[in-house]
């Protein structure tokens, strides 16, 4: 079974090991925290960005689309009540390339949200998640 | 409004700057990464165990519960079909100190799990969640 181990060090720092790699994550010092590494829950945001970006590329090539670069941004707004989970959820493909397929791009982003991307469907239990595909012309 | 920023790097590789941290994220060489950095969705296991982590060290400071060391194990199978999401999940609290109240660390570890952590929370959507609290007594 996957798993994590995460031995606490200090304040509220603790140092993981996941998937044979080391990682810090601490809280801010506002709450106790030294800011050593990032946030936990703000981790969903990675979570999400990264897997929905891997399944993004990964259709994209068996589609043969090439050429482009790709961020995506996944922005995050939480509940002012405890427990605090997601109010608003958005994911943002930025994609810079010359003629860029829009339509093979979008049936990518949706064959991810829709049907692959496991942490959009467990996600999606809490709150709706937004997608916004932005296509970038590079200059020159 | 909390953000990540997640750039592609070379084939399930992203790099991501959360909360000012850099992180390295990719896949397993079986789905076309180079294990880089861990696995996105694994990612929800080290939320979990970290969010959680805080809030009972944050307790137990209040309770004035001290003299311990604690490793937060998060342990998750996933759904054979897509999206591969949690079927089972569950948290193991193992602390390591002499003559440690229980009831103390129970009452914090039910605190963060019903009230405050908003991981478990969002994640208890999906699937229920097991938390188990195991006391080690330091030898010699």
């Amino acid at each position: 079974m996957p798993s994590v181990k995460a031995d606490w060090k200090q304040g509220l720092e603790f140092s993981v090991l996941q998937d044979g790699h080391r990682l810090t994550i601490d809280g801010t010092p506002e709450f106790g925290g030294a800011d050593r590494g990032p946030r936990p829950k703000n981790l969903l945001l990675t979570a999400l960005a990264c897997c929905t970006g891997m399944d993004v590329v990964s259709i994209l090539r068996k589609m043969k689309v090439e050429g482009y670069s790709l961020t995506v941004e996944a922005r995050g707004e939480y509940t002012e009540e405890h427990p605090k989970v997601f109010s608003e959820l958005e994911v943002e493909f930025i994609f810079t390339g010359r003629d860029l397929p829009r339509d093979r791009i979008e049936r990518a982003v949706f064959l991810s949200s829709e049907r692959y991307c496991g942490v959009s469907a467990m996600l999606r239990h809490t709150v709706d998640i937004g997608y916004t595909i932005t296509l970038v012309e590079p200059e020159g």
